[in-house]
């Protein structure tokens, strides 16, 4: 079961996909749910609503839903948390050494896109990386949790993320401030699934990206320095997460900011992918030129 | 003329406060003009109307206003954007050079308060520290400004912020991200006014703190290392401002983290004020003890 939203930015309709064995998935509409996927409806225990209404047969198919755009599979979140060096590959390759508690900073809500929207490169960047990441929804408020059971509640679902990151802006950044290389508009492309906490396995699922087709990063959610539920007990003492809030949860090995592999530019193709959650698609172009 | 949302919590209404000479001010509803001081009022020149309204006799009188709670002067923002040490003597007073570049942080938007709200201090914190600042509220969207002269075009209005900040979460922080510190629920009290910026000159606004009555800090606005326009015009390279978002400009030096001055306790009572923006009193409380 795949949640997602359909139509065009700011007016996509909540929706769900239905894979089917051999052929393409089926498509039904959640508006006699709800308006949209939102942190109300997921408080309200929504993905259990969809589960048991598709069951019913309570939700009418949606036809044409193939030709729609897809947006982000949830509506704009109140905080985008992210997690820093979360993979102990990848902080090694940005010259650090594992952190030993969760390195949190925010990016802008407003930088949520849709998985295949055009993708802004930012018009004097050439430091623009990609970051694959499993992305965490929270659907119960959390704050000042006592135990990291209590937490595992909190997780409505899991979404794919791609955290770009302008590494130029980033590093070492004014004060070591990681603010101007997160919150470029677009960054945080979400999708194209939200995919309900009891039906995936958070902590064992591939992580994919590619560039132009070629591949960079290839890892497993197994190996979190802080799992999913680790780290919204200990965001919990420090903000309070509110229903439909994304906690993006690092990236593993393999970016460019290893030097391995050279800086996105106008014209490429990103691929982002955890498997189970679907893969995005982002076609950059320089902000300015077209589209911005 | 002075913008305030009266009220319940998450049920202000938007009003606006006519000082008069020698008594207490005339208060008006807004609700003809706007459901609440948001994003998309401002952005619609919301300010002018309400003045426009005001002169041609259009707002009904709000008898009983002083009754009500005063919250914060606009509604949630999108983001909440921080500048770190824009004041050469805090910068001195927090053991750093002054910034060459401004230094921007994020907070969470759900961290904004009513200005006279009881005020959570977390409840294993023991460096709570109060920081008055000048708040700017974006009122035309911001991004990729070409000139500062178009950011000033940008900025709707002024209020006092107090950046409430916990040093021991914040410095040195995972990875130097000050994140955790800058993050807790109540922890940026705004208003009690939103007063039009061309009704206040911004550069030159004195601003002071108090913590039981004695002084903390008394600096002015024009002491600025990076002032409200410029400002503007640096985040809208970097993240795309909207009608509605709040950005802080920073605090002068007389906070706690100076040594100068005990840390904040609860029970301690922390009032701040830009003068001609209006002053805040927060009670502070134990988070989890009572009212969180």
């Amino acid at each position: 079961m795949k949640i997602m939203r359909l139509g065009e930015i700011g007016r996509e309709q909540p929706a769900v996909m239905v894979p089917s064995a051999g052929g393409p998935g089926r498509y039904y509409s959640l508006l006699p749910l709800t308006q949209d996927v939102d942190g109300a409806f997921l408080a309200s225990g929504g993905t259990g609503k969809v589960r048991h209404a598709l069951e019913a047969g309570l939700l009418p198919e949606l036809q044409g839903a193939e030709t729609l755009r897809i947006g982000p599979p949830l509506a704009r979140p109140g905080s985008v948390v992210g997690i820093g060096m979360n993979y102990a590959a990848h902080a090694a390759e940005s010259g650090s050494p594992p952190p030993e508690v969760p390195v949190v900073f925010l990016k802008p809500s407003n930088t949520v896109a849709g998985p295949f929207d055009p993708a802004p490169v930012p018009p004097n960047s050439s430091r623009y990386d990609w970051e694959v990441e499993l992305g965490i929804v929270i659907g119960r408020e959390a704050g000042y949790l006592e135990s990291v059971r209590e937490a595992e509640d909190c997780i409505a679902g899991y979404v794919t993320a791609n955290d770009l990151s302008e590494r130029e802006y980033q590093l070492p950044g004014a004060a070591g401030q990681w603010t101007k290389g997160k919150s470029l508009p677009g960054s945080t492309p979400l999708g194209p699934w939200l995919v309900p906490a009891d039906e995936i396995d958070g902590g064992n699922l591939r992580l994919r990206s590619w560039v132009n087709g070629e591949p960079r990063q290839d890892s497993k959610t197994s190996e979190l320095i802080f799992d999913a539920a680790t780290l919204v007990h200990h965001c919990s003492q420090y903000m309070r997460l509110e229903p439909g809030d994304v906690v993006l949860t690092g990236t593993p090995e393999g970016v460019a900011l290893s030097g391995r592999f050279p800086y996105l530019q106008p014209g490429d193709v990103v691929e982002v992918e955890v498997v189970g959650l679907g893969r995005q698609r982002l076609e950059l172009f320089r902000a300015g030129e077209s589209g911005s």
